[in-house]
């Protein structure tokens, strides 16, 4: 029986992940915070999950190196820094980065890329995200990460065609670029629906969050995928098979 | 049975309006545009419904008084000296003037301004629509209505409360805004959803418009009920009872 | 401040209302489930709400009546003979009775109805429901009150007019039908939606719940209500002054 | 310029694919009806495209194959006899035969697939489809195509795990069931929409029809598409590069 650790296990997702461990009946090797020993915790673990900080990322990564134990990083606010210790660290144990560790996140962003690339230029594509009164940025960082596989799919960067809003538009749609609309209210855990529209047609591919948990849900199917990879980088598709 | 006659005839609602006509087996009285003598259709018809300039409205205004015929006016573009003419003239005629002939959309409109004025601020208030690729405009006129009704609910105007789009938000929902998105793409004929969203639920009423015949539908329903009204002003939800 | 008791405060529902009152700050006057009396705690709340079995209600109404206390009944499984005691009691006290405590689901019933009185037969009402894989009926409850309230609007009764499904249907929608579909999976809490399409546009008028705690919310927000009415029998929609 | 062929160019698809043509400017070889000769137009034509009944197949078949020029087949009710004779064509000539030339069916068809066979068992699947007031079957075939497009996903056959309907249910949904429901209203051209949901999260995907010309502007892209093709049997997903 695969066991796993936890890096940040205090705090929102770290407390989430243990939950659903107890629920899924997947034995919980311990965790470790501010002020604890890295390396004991990856001695002890089969797999580790690290929803921590940035900051701590460094100590994490060697200490799951040294003991040679898989690692899940779902930590945000990497640094290009980080990115490089990850790459070099993937040398020697399996470490999956992702910024979303929902299953239906990340097959719907393969969905959208794979759209895109087969249907042409003339189906537009439109993309709105609804969250919660609470939420501070718009669009969401899942919006604009299936903007970037929809831009992908047909060959450009996001950069080059986004419309962030087309409010006070004046003029018709430019061929080719990909629109985004945010809405806010209530307590909206977090939609998001990615439009193709063409003449006579379109296709609406959509998912729908009903709970915070799938994010813990994902990260512990993640981990226990890794525990039996091979040294190297991954990302959340190959949990998928993708 | 009733007669009806066209002013702007030839213009593309005229045209819509001639072929729903010939479908519902209604009798056309005839057609006037630019250059005919409007006083000659005014006499001729036992409804009129003028879809053609404002510049012309006086003139057709004033044949339809003469006549004593009911005119539906959906004429956009009408100045405040044009609604003051309307006015003097719904003393001696039934005149109907809206700026939206469908009856859902219509309705929804109604739906709208209760669910506004029944739950309280505390459901968020955010309105989407959808139209195809060539609309210059956004949001559409119909979304700016819809956004009119939620804040006359509430008792307070569209411009105190209206949020034009949400991108690059930095910031929570402020409470009693109405929110607005537009998507564009293909040839989507319109589209409108206004969502009241609060903890733990929320309410959708949306519209979709498959075919601008809509239009000429409801503007023909329109002239067939107002041909038994007596003098007065009206607007689209007195055809449906509202 | 207005205090609440609650018969079947052990309940999936009590347990609910009671979490509720913590984090609105409501005084919880207390509980009383079998074996507990009921007369203690009509004596000491302001407001009484009852999620408890049908057996125990002629001992719960008993009790509020002779305390002189308001009481929400959202206990199921009445019979005629319960609501021959509910009408009796509220001659001399304030009762409001409801299947479904959620103010969302009563607006949209209401909205259903005013569009189905409106609009024309010639608008085919289709009603869809999705909910969790463990719910064992179909359709839901709410999607029969939705049903009926469409009906009513029409002035025709469900059951003249119901089309449980069509699958396997052959031939041509008869007019005046409402049809009913049902969708299982997941943990969908629950979502409605009603159709209104006839020629060339359609009007669609959902709810959905996120969380099961809005059925708490709803019956706190009926009880403090219901503490400043006057004797009577009620239902929900007089708590959204419909 | 690629010029193209119609058998049953006077039906309701050959005349919606000439309108087609007359739009995008493709040359129109001409079109074959009852009576006329097939040879005459398959020699005329770069490729042909067949809409018209089963029993002409065979005819058509000999002379695209005796010209050497690629046919499109969307001719509906063939028999075991009639893909036999395509399979024997295809040695020849190139052949794509489908029963929907929609572009957006065929690559929302592929989706559905691609999800199925990511997301496991326990993402329950439901298929809705609405259609006009006058459709006379239900589900739709393009429905029930989605549905074997899902149970292929998942290495089953539809027969097996159909739920036709959920009226009247009475049990929890069993795993890996597959539910259709339909709905019927006003003139809807066609919406399709399959639902897989599991705990906490769900994936819609989804395709609307606006007009029934998506058909033939399918029909021609896919005749273009192979006038430039070998000899072999092809479908609708090759012109996606599927």
């Amino acid at each position: 029986m695969t066991s796993i650790g936890i890096y940040g296990s205090l705090g929102r997702m770290g407390t989430a992940i243990r939950d659903i461990l107890a629920v899924q009946g997947v034995r919980l090797a311990g965790g470790a915070d501010a002020g604890d020993d890295p390396a004991e915790l990856a001695r002890a673990a089969d797999a580790l999950v690290d929803f921590s900080t940035a900051s701590a990322l460094p100590a994490h990564l060697a200490a799951a190196r040294d003991a040679g134990t898989p690692i899940v990083i779902g930590t945000t606010g990497l640094s290009a820094a980080d990115h490089a210790l990850i790459d070099d660290a993937a040398r020697d144990i399996a470490v999956l980065q992702t910024g979303n560790t929902s299953l239906g996140v990340v097959l719907l962003t393969r969905l959208v890329r794979e759209a895109a690339t087969r249907l042409g230029a003339d189906w537009d594509i439109e993309i709105v995200e609804a969250h919660h009164r609470h939420k501070l940025d718009a669009p969401s960082g899942t919006a604009l990460m299936l903007g970037e596989a929809a831009a992908a799919g047909r060959g450009v960067s996001l950069g080059e065609v986004r419309v962030a809003d087309r409010a006070g538009l004046s003029g018709a749609r430019a061929e080719g670029t990909i629109g985004f609309a945010s809405l806010r209210g209530g307590s909206i855990v977090g939609d998001h629906s990615v439009m193709l529209a063409t003449e006579g047609e379109r296709i609406e591919l959509a998912h729908r969050a009903e709970d915070r948990a799938i994010f813990a849900r994902g990260a512990v199917r993640a981990a226990l995928w890794l525990a039996d990879q091979p040294a190297g980088r991954y990302t959340m598709d190959a949990v998928l098979g993708l």
